[in-house]
């Protein structure tokens, strides 16, 4: 059997799958859900010899410790990926609400509800997790999955595909609805990107140059989770304190993820009084800063950023630092160089606030808070499986309902068209 | 200029103007609708005369009938676009709009708020008054829109596009935010789906081979309308005469569209008492039918409906009937052979209701009511921009909110992550 065969019946079987899933009993999905956490914790020794194989053959390929890290399941982890199962369980079914109903004057009720999208292709990098959190959250959406992990994970993968199929098919999940490309060829992607007929939405999860990849050559709708370039801007009416706090926060809380802050704007008025303290503060934690004329002004112990920094995610603990004269030139700024992700403002004047919430447009737009806090569980969406930057579907912290689709329903008493 | 570079440059241009729109008072772009609607009837009789031409080349080229009318604008087809253009300036704008807000336990507010996509490309063939319906769709959601229409239609659609944009630049829209590709060649269609950098989403109205093109070559997001093989399935439980009427209306009302029936399917308990009378009536309106051999032996006056015929979207005066066993048989016919469309069931029983609602995977599923009226306006959005056959962001008739994106909005008095 050829790569493309084997990738289309793999796809064939799990939308098949999928077509039963959509109508299972919500109390199936969440008894799946919670054997799948047991086997995983009862599993505990097997995954991690499983994943010795994985991490053994990681080190002969020279990865870096990084990739080596996100590779690793220990015990912890492993309890922590059966908790992430059991809180997907615990969330409420999307599937089978009504938005929304309405009733036209010619008497029939127009409803909508959601509904599952399909079958969704998930590609991924090395961490092994990302397996089974995808698999759960597109299992209690309704949705069937075709996982498509890094080759460097294989055995760790299929040691927890193992795990989630058996439990899955003893509570009464549709053999298939949990579906992983097993072959580490490349080609495999390249064919589930072609196949429209049975895949619905493709989310890819990694770094740009996969999101890249298969961006430009799906033909499947794709919603991406890019990286960001965030700003704070310190409005002249900032409450300084607060302002130290937030930007701090954004900065070195976790600077690898893509709601750190990249780039801070300070107006011109508050940046005498604000920048040396926290100045202080950032380079006690290690951060290395780069500033504008005026911002080297004030502290001039820091190197000049240059043009490509302002557009640089450095996913690290490097700062851009801008002092600007306005709002709008902060607002400018963000608009020409950010990646319409996270920004934020920190200002206790009304008009100033109002402006910017409405005027930037990011998946999430802060008013005095961090913008560390664009995240599924911190906006109360349960769990997520990304945040998309892909202006359609969903935009932001994608969770359950992000997952589902909607159809409209009618009930009539005879109505026909006029 | 080459071609990339003229299509780059509109992009770009319209792009720019959409940031400017996406904040636009709603007054100004009601006022801007109000005054094109007035300025396309004052311009009736020039936009007849740029109509004559397409008409003309369109006859020199031995263009279709059913083409012809289609391109054809007379002074009543433009009072049409003129009142068109009001509805849309009625309706409230989507822009803005907070969808629901709730507090978070660190005490933020976290709430999402319409925003619009941002820059459009709609891709449409010879009818001229999409360009008006699309580009005040459009304008009202606050996207920029870049058109492109069929060569065919080449000097209607100038005519309409000057008109629109005098009355839009006087009302203060901002320049480009209407923006049409002029230059016929085809080769713009395929760069215009290249440039992800400026345009957020690809809408494609027409033909099937289109919409093909479109979904193949794009590598921006596109939303789909395909056509529709659509179904009504007349249950043992029925009630016969309004079966007869929702069937009848379904077929025969308007048969070239893609809500209208192509299959009927009746349960054989009813067949009997239920096909004889619709048959005359349908032979009467000059419907072709076409059965399955259960069918056949009760009215044998039809052809035999081959395999092809059951996947076929006639868009025309024919019908097939098949009669089933059961209201799983009918809902299986629908899975297999169906586009997921517009399906209805005609009962007076519940549970088949229920099920049939729960279980059929449509845009829109009707108990008691005619597919034909899956359909923005008769759903009560106001307007449409076409009936979306894809599974994300919008599926079903979508209106001015389906033009729309969200983005979350954050209040909060310093809260960072923990």
């Amino acid at each position: 059997m050829d790569i493309q065969q084997y990738v289309a019946l793999k796809a064939r079987k799990a939308k098949t799958a999928s077509r039963a899933l959509a109508n299972l009993a919500t109390e199936i999905k969440n008894r799946a859900l919670m054997r799948m956490a047991a086997d995983m914790e009862h599993e505990t020794a097997r995954l991690i010899v499983e994943n010795k194989k994985d991490l053994m053959a990681a080190e002969r390929k020279g990865l870096s410790k990084a990739m080596i890290d996100r590779l690793t399941l220990h015990a912890d982890r492993i309890k922590a990926i059966a908790d992430g199962l059991r809180e997907v369980a615990a969330l409420p079914d999307p599937v089978g609400e009504v938005l929304k109903m309405w009733r036209r004057p010619n008497g029939m009720e127009v409803g909508r509800m959601r509904v599952p999208i399909g079958l969704l292709g998930i590609i991924y990098e090395s961490r092994p997790n990302v397996t089974a959190d995808s698999a759960a959250l597109c299992l209690k959406s309704g949705n069937g999955v075709l996982l498509r992990g890094g080759s460097e994970a294989l055995h760790s993968n299929m040691a927890i595909i193992e795990i989630l199929s058996k439990a899955g098919a003893e509570a009464g999940i549709p053999d298939g609805a949990i579906s992983f490309i097993e072959n580490p060829d490349r080609q495999c992607v390249m064919e589930m990107l072609k196949l429209n007929q049975y895949i619905d939405l493709i989310i890819p999860r990694g770094g740009e140059e996969l999101i890249r990849m298969v961006s430009d050559m799906s033909t499947i709708p794709v919603i991406k989770h890019d990286k960001g370039v965030c700003h704070v801007y310190v409005d002249s009416k900032a409450d300084l304190a607060m302002a130290e706090e937030i930007c701090f926060n954004a900065k070195v809380q976790r600077p690898g993820t893509c709601n750190a802050m990249e780039t801070m704007l300070v107006h011109r008025d508050v940046a005498r009084s604000f920048l040396p303290a926290i100045f202080n503060r950032l380079k006690n934690a290690e951060v290395e800063i780069r500033g504008c004329p005026m911002t080297r002004a004030i502290i001039p112990d820091i190197r000049a950023a240059t043009d490509k920094d302002w557009d640089t995610e450095y996913s690290d603990l490097i700062l851009n630092i801008k002092t600007v004269a306005s709002l709008e030139e902060a607002m400018d700024h963000i608009a020409a160089h950010g990646s319409q992700h996270s920004d934020a403002i920190v200002t206790n004047d009304y008009q100033n606030a109002w402006r910017f919430q409405r005027e930037v447009d990011s998946s999430a737009v802060f008013v005095n808070a961090s913008t560390r806090l664009n995240d599924g569980f911190e906006f109360g969406l349960g769990a997520e499986i990304g945040i998309s930057t892909t202006r359609i579907h969903a935009r932001g912290p994608m969770g359950l309902e992000e997952l589902t689709s909607t159809k409209f329903i009618v009930f009539g008493d005879g109505q026909i068209k006029q």
